[in-house]
């Protein structure tokens, strides 16, 4: 069957050139992604939510079997191993690690990052590792060496850090000393971690912390990556921004101070949204790709960028929303991939702002839809991944045999 | 002991003329708000939290007791009256009321305005007097009329009404059909309303709903008020604005329109922080007062507006917050009522700015705090209700008793 | 040469459906689009600014001659019309009207609506229609009504009010006084309609006015128009809304009111950026239009909107940024209309969010280009009418002849 | 006279403590302050503008005579600098710098800081500094050297760096070349830094640039300031943040960073509103200034900020804005003193939220306008400036003697 597509786009680039990048290409899911979540207002149970461990992987294992590109599960600590009474992994890190492992490998993926979890406890109310308690912030650190541990003993080599912590009010707390015991907490982790291994640290404006939050942007990230050391970079939520942020900016800075470690996808209309990537601001989905196709090319070598999901849905189904979420990324970074870069640096050279600009909106409007199918045929998968997963008859089955007990125990699933 | 304050402020008024105003300026309380709630990250338990309606109605009466302005509570129908298992008031609505009001009456308080809940049943998924099912519709709709027997029932004159409806992808929701059946379901709720009783339409642009919600904006609200008929009016909630909103330009168009029907009062730096009143920009609270307070003197008459309480705080004890609400709101209407608006009008006619606008600023630069402790000891009431409050033991009293029962049951307390 | 895109679309419509809507999609471009502008940094000058009415009508003649859509031109009363010392138009509204409507009339275009300016003049610097000096007023209801006259001679049916009248600081200005002045001007100019015209009511939330503005937002025009009378209705300026904002809504909700007048088309990502349509948020471009052409579809019918341009291009030059914006106005609307409107509620109608987004999202990735190209071939115009300016010299030319003209006088170009 | 204050404030310190501190609180005072200005809508002309050096400086002596605090006034190279048809200083540094350094010294003032521009050429249309083209870079640094020389000339020891540069659309520039050249400017501009001079530089989010701008926020100015070497450190423009934005953490991460150099104050609700200082958010303001007396506090020393406002001024007096600027600086800087610290630290360590947050609430509510008063009437200036630059006639004087000048040149005096 003759392709839809050309074998050679505007650029100079053939299909082969694509597939071979987009070979390259894995995106992370996130095992709470799979899990019944809600807002303050409530969670909406799904019949076919996932509740233990056994029953993310299995989803995970679904989209990657549909999908191809998604080998890797990020895992979250608190939600995903067993812990005892007094927040103790249940057999160590070593047994705990080992269970988990041999579940993913018996769904077809394998653990990814590891997320500890420093806000869901009562203690952490008034903040985890920049409590003013020192008691807490050895709690909250003892948490965060024990997931180095388990990483470690799971065969994960990224750390990803996010913090709750900040205040509600003004004088609440001493923002100068909590920076400062942020400083201590990351150094003490990023000194016990084991060779191979990186940390990330995220950033977020507000919520839950609506006065101050302890690391509220980039600018902050960067500074408390960089003191931390070497191993430590930036993970970039596109949700986490306040209005108006240029994040291709952003996403561009990081990598020229080589301090962009990774990303959590989602999209978002107004606050930290969670809503499937690209849904809102597709162009914006685009220009991020844009930078890092870019830089690569410069390079002339793919950047060590872990990308990643960080969705939770409480209105689509989920698995069809992590699929959606991995054809959009496929989609955009195929049309990145198709920027003109070398007619956009002549443009620019001649002062030509139309053309510069053109070359991002020609690859922007190109439809590679044909070309990602014929792409996925030819390595075996399905064309159109989420009709696959509509016919396979996958929810049904997970809704009858799972019957809403996601919801029910509150316990190992995901976001109170 | 002679008083801290000039008997007769700098615009003429004197300290009686202030007195006499904030006698007839109530703060009603919401039960929710003294009840356990937090972020969707997870909530943090108080001891002393009110899980019951007869401890809501005992923690409101401490706030009445102290401050003498907040007579009446706010009452969620579904979690303040108790509901069979198909959603039927227990008793129906005259056993429900009496129960209720009796409750509220041995605490020294009354039942304030009705909030009807059309958001957290599972059912309402995907909209409640908007979801394409007309079957939800009317189960929605029913419990609106349910609600307006209810308020007739314990004696309230108060519906008001927010609703979480809208969608959260573009494509998702047909807006203008929705729209339709929002004006459907208001106009028969106005329709069944009892002599007397008005009912307010609340708005807030996101969350839950993260695309379109159905009433985003004031000018929606206003529509569907108008709409519905004579009855319904506008209710602000102060942090229910994008960033940016001159909320007090919406209150003098609102009170123009004789459409402000009454607020929801709260603070907020990025989205719906739910933080104490004035805890973050104090001259914005002062400015809707301004506004209020001169549209009154102009008129010659109170308006007819609902000053309401809307926080659930997560980190702040419950009834401190609530005390400090109140003595914030008596502050700044204080402020408000010292602005010399003929001053201000003067200047203006003579196009001098500066002064036009000192007269805001020195109003609201005056510390009032000394007039309002004598005139709470003249109605013999503490002078700090909040130190007094510390120094009752209500707090460990409660905590006792109570010992955390309040996140528990998670059953009739406030948000999930 | 067959074409490249297939004769029916995946939502049933064909290529002629398709081109017989277009046909009836005329854009306006604006005079002042094409004169020298800036920011309050300072103006870039082009030397193929226009500064003289000809000039402008010149290059709209070109635009209009390679899209085939533009066939009307807004003319702004102060920049366009010779006025004389005392601001009165030369030789009267009769005389000025047949000089510009026969230069019109050379370059191959019409008068389209007519843009009074009540914010350039000393005399508005605190006011104008909102001045607190009653004469101040009815200089400015003068020139509306002036601007009446001259749309009447010119045969223009569309009256275009945008104010910057407002206050900078709290206290400043009577926020409701003011809104009485505004009511009673535009009822004022609303009786003085000539038959068959229609007046349009814009709003902006801040710029020039930095605390308040007298129509800030959407729902205060819909008031401001519903009170002035049946033949005035609400512009929307897509560059004119707090960040968050769901312009989309406002459209659906305006239809539903019958309120929605017309569009000044832009794109922003900050502020009024006044950049390229689609440059930066090309969705949200879809969405609008996507809306409109669902209410179209279900009134069978083309709603009464004016399509107008209000853009001022300072980087990129002005004939090759209107005619991208064009295409780009061309491009969406397209796409719009390959939207599968009955898919999307058939799969609401079944709690489908996946697919009724998916309706909105097919039709945007959809590349719509070819049909365009091939649609303007068939009627005799460039494929590309962005590099058939590039090819015409046209831009040379004009630079040659009017060598940087138009930013020395500063007198009828346009913006300060 | 008895004091209206109390000799001893409730957090132990005394009038005496606050007159200290206020001594060494200095104010600098923009010479482009002075002179007309406007929006891109246009400039409103004051009759008593100033056009000249002259002029602005006999302003600022206005200002300093009346509040004792604005010894210094920063200058605009090319506005306040006599510049030859080719750019260069008429009669070299040394003169050019003489001859203004006399003319301040006439007038009881200093020359602060230096402002280069590389903004308002047409050359710099599509950048300065970052512009792809070398020779327009080398004609920027060569501005920025120029400045260097002239400010030592001047003895003044401050480079104050505001750069426009930026782009308005995807694609149009190449984000990290653009940054590299950033790099490049600003390494070789503190390389020629004279020895005791400092440079700071200034970030803003947009405006003019509405895509990227190259230095957009805190954490790129840090960035870059880091890279240009010790003596160069970051410069917070009060206006230039998104919405939302905490300032007084950045200010106190910043001085963690030992990397805070000094502020431009002015206040906005919108974007960059330029109005007066604390106009729009007083709290914010405060809360700035407390962050930095606490850290002066625990150091036991004064930081090295350079506090300088930068509004200029359209609708208000320009002396008048300026000295309510000033005054208002005082207030909230004493207001800020005023926190009990100690209080608030004590609070923190027993995870008191309510009387943590009361030490800001109080110090903010206390009516320092009495302490003030009687402080400027200790050291011989008016108790109220703003009153006795009204009683002084100057203004009506120097519009007599102007006359509207200000505007007409539009050569030396401020924003185009």
């Amino acid at each position: 069957m003759p392709s839809a597509m050309p074998d050679r786009f505007a650029n100079g680039l053939t299909q082969a050139d694509l597939a071979a990048r987009l070979d390259r290409f894995a995106i992370e899911t996130p095992s709470w992604g799979y899990a019944d979540t809600g807002t303050r207002f409530g969670k909406f149970m799904q019949a076919a939510a996932a509740s233990t461990i056994e029953e993310k992987f299995a989803d995970a294992g679904q989209v990657h079997r549909l999908t191809g590109c998604c080998p890797t599960v990020a895992l979250h600590v608190l939600w995903d191993f067993a812990h005892d009474e007094r927040g103790n992994l249940v057999g160590g890190a070593g047994e705990a690690a080992a269970k988990v492992s041999a579940a993913a490998k018996t769904c077809g993926v394998r653990v990814g990052s590891i997320n500890p979890n420093t806000f869901q406890d009562q203690r952490y109310k008034l903040g985890s590792v920049t409590n003013v308690d020192p008691a807490v912030r050895r709690v909250a650190i003892e948490h965060l060496l024990s997931s180095v541990k388990l990483a470690q003993a799971t065969g994960s080599t990224l750390l990803s850090l996010w913090f709750a912590d900040g205040t509600n009010y003004p004088g609440q707390g001493h923002i100068r000393e909590r920076k400062r015991w942020m400083h201590e907490a990351l150094g003490e982790v990023h000194e016990a971690l084991a060779p191979g291994m990186k940390m990330l640290v995220e950033y977020k404006p507000f919520e839950p912390a609506f006065y101050h939050t302890d690391i509220a942007d980039w600018g902050m990230a960067a500074a408390f990556a960089r003191a931390a050391g070497a191993r430590a970079s930036v993970l970039i939520d596109t949700g986490h921004h306040l209005q108006g942020t240029n994040i291709e900016q952003l996403v561009a800075f990081l990598i020229d101070e080589e301090l962009l470690g990774g990303f959590h996808f989602n999209d978002r209309k107004y606050a930290d949204d969670d809503l499937t990537m690209g849904s809102i601001d597709p162009y914006q989905l685009f220009r991020i790709f844009a930078e890092i196709v870019m830089a690569e090319r410069e390079l002339g070598a793919d950047l060590p960028i872990a990308y990643m999901i960080d969705q939770s849905h409480n209105i689509k189904p989920k698995i069809e929303a992590m699929i959606q979420t991995v054809m959009t990324a496929q989609e955009f970074f195929c049309k990145a991939m198709l920027v003109d870069f070398a007619a956009a640096q002549n443009a620019r050279r001649k002062n030509d702002v139309v053309m510069a600009e053109a070359a991002w909106r020609d690859a922007f409007a190109t439809d590679v839809r044909p070309f990602l199918g014929e792409y996925r045929c030819g390595k075996g998968l399905p064309a159109d991944p989420l009709l696959a997963h509509r016919g396979s008859g996958y929810e049904t089955k997970a809704a009858a045999e799972r019957g809403g007990r996601g919801g029910r125990a509150g316990g190992t699933g995901s976001y109170a």
